[in-house]
């Protein structure tokens, strides 16, 4: 029975181009100058408004826009705005001849949290709370995207994490030589000391010899995770890897289907799964994900818009680490991300507690409908 | 050595919306009114000039628009327009955060065929002969999108086929009652006669169980192929009707990178790959998938925009059937297919084969660049 008050009376989008402080680079994706933002705004009869949101790093935002505002947006007039999980399939079905992962998932993504915006505030809760509400922290740690900062920078910027109360560091690997990337990981070890957190990360540049070489290497300096060692489709080259080391492995981010990461469960022998809302098809997507995780014994954790993240972390009784990215998405809203005992604290604004600061977002607002 | 007389001068891109003379409907696609074709005009400093396109079903084009005008295209600049291969993977890189199949193969696709077009031409020879030259001819089948035509309209749209030469037709199943689908079977086969071939296309509407039951009902019927009986990520559950019938399963339109023909390969236990150059990469995907199903001992097929594939398949040494598609995206070009004797004939045109006739594209160009 749909209660027509609930329906969706308009649908906003909106396409940001913002630059980062310094160029960030890893060994994969090249040099990043700048993020992008593709903001959705959904608001009902009944007076409520949602907002969602995807980010890339700096490629593709034009395409996520034209499927927001070209494809989705005159369908999702006069659905029912509760009917979240009916929405996210029919978007799947409806775009499934240029979709099944890809750019779909990002645009289906931002679709899905503007609608889980209007749900939390329906039920006038924070996201924390209406997820699963096992806590309102999580454990977390400052992911680096400093390949190319020298080895002393590299140490400068974990530094600064450390001061910043991160008690857990994770720093890209894949340089040329793979003995400078031992040298800069014994490097910040030796800087941490022994009773902090370390994770590698080589954004899938190794062959699998390759990344098994050099996770033996680097398994005497206490390795939580390695992030990514091969490319995301060979899932069981990643057991292989996973075989031969005793650093347990992690991918997530390049999974964009719920298959993805079925298959990754079956055949990758994971340690700790990191789906992103972002691009796994929003919260529902993720919660998904995280099901799975709970299902096969395996930790949730994150890749990404940790401003999100924090609330869906702290949601679930398997929580891993939230990954507070590098790219500073929750500087531009009116509640960045805070710590508490090395721990990030789920905002408890009703809603997904994420708001753009309209005065910090503006400059950057390339586009919108 | 780069030879700077053959990088790129300049790029162009064209994107088309084409109604279709009737409403086509399948199973999970839905109702198609028009269909969308994405074109790219490549220039090199020393003349030449190749012509790439995509297409889809009436949705997404405008996104695969701003990948190749937004992302694409200004990097394509200056690069050796003969290095075909290294494009193609620098593009799958460069993109593959929002990438890995989706939208951007569509995108790789339009400039891969181009690039192969720009190859023909210097070579001076037609695609069939450079794509490896087995023959200038390949079997074919009229692959009908029918699934809302009555009983009656469905037997006279066969009956056209037949007329006009083809020795092979597909029809649309997934019918709500699936004993309609067996009496639609069974009515065609009685119009074809015991000695035309014919085959079956669920567009991935049942369950696995659902496929089953219906393939063991038509396999009296002579049924050459059962197309995405369920969801293409379904591995394992094609392996389990392929195990439960003696019709052999095809399926390729909705596998979109290289890896993903690779599972399939290894776990659906398939009698027939059905890549389309379209959205595997262009003419370089399709060829490594021909490579795949060679080395596997699978014929391979194709899927869509018959005007090029058949050029492909006229190519191989193992080719199977091509599918002259629903959408008459040849109609719009200078050489609309030709049968001959049941067979189709590739052009012996230089390049591609496939020129869009300016008169006929112009009245539905909604954007270029």
């Amino acid at each position: 029975m749909k209660v027509s008050s609930q329906t969706i009376k308009s649908v906003k989008v909106e396409y940001y181009q913002i630059p980062l402080a310094e160029v960030l680079s890893d060994a994969k994706h090249g040099d990043h100058t700048h993020f992008e933002i593709i903001a959705l705004h959904i608001m009902t009869h009944d007076g409520f408004e949602g907002m969602g949101y995807t980010y890339t790093g700096g490629k593709g935002g034009r395409a996520i826009y034209s499927l927001l505002n070209d494809e989705i947006k005159p369908g999702l007039i006069n659905q029912d705005s509760t009917s979240i999980m009916a929405i996210w399939d029919k978007l799947q079905w409806d775009l499934h001849y240029v979709g099944r992962g890809g750019l779909l998932s990002f645009a289906i993504s931002a679709v899905d949290i503007a609608l889980w915006d209007i749900k939390c505030k329906r039920l006038n809760a924070p996201l924390w709370q209406v997820a699963g509400g096992s806590s309102d922290n999580t454990k977390c740690y400052a992911g680096g995207i400093d390949l190319n900062f020298s080895e002393q920078k590299l140490l400068d910027n974990i530094g600064g994490y450390l001061n910043r109360g991160f008690n857990a560091v994770k720093i890209k690997v894949g340089k040329p030589d793979f003995k400078e990337d031992i040298e800069r990981v014994a490097a910040v070890r030796n800087l941490i000391g022994n009773d902090k957190i370390l994770m590698v990360d080589a954004n899938y540049s190794m062959s699998v010899e390759q990344a098994i070489r050099f996770a033996k290497s680097i398994e005497k300096y206490d390795i939580t995770w390695f992030e990514e060692p091969t490319i995301p489709d060979d899932y069981k080259g990643f057991a292989r890897i996973a075989q031969a080391t005793s650093i347990p492995l992690a991918m997530g981010e390049n999974l964009h289907t719920l298959h993805e990461f079925g298959y990754a469960i079956d055949q990758a022998k994971l340690g700790f799964l990191q789906p992103d809302a972002s691009n796994i098809g929003g919260i529902t997507g993720w919660l998904h994900v995280a099901s799975m995780a709970y299902t096969h014994n395996l930790p949730i954790c994150s890749h990404g818009m940790h401003e999100l993240h924090v609330s869906l972390l702290a949601s679930q009784p398997h929580a891993g680490f939230l990954e507070v990215h590098s790219f500073p998405i929750d500087e531009y809203t009116t509640r960045p991300l805070k710590l508490e005992n090395g721990k990030a604290c789920a905002p408890d604004i009703i809603g997904t507690g994420v708001e753009f600061d309209p005065q910090l977002v503006k400059p950057h607002l390339v586009k919108h409908s």
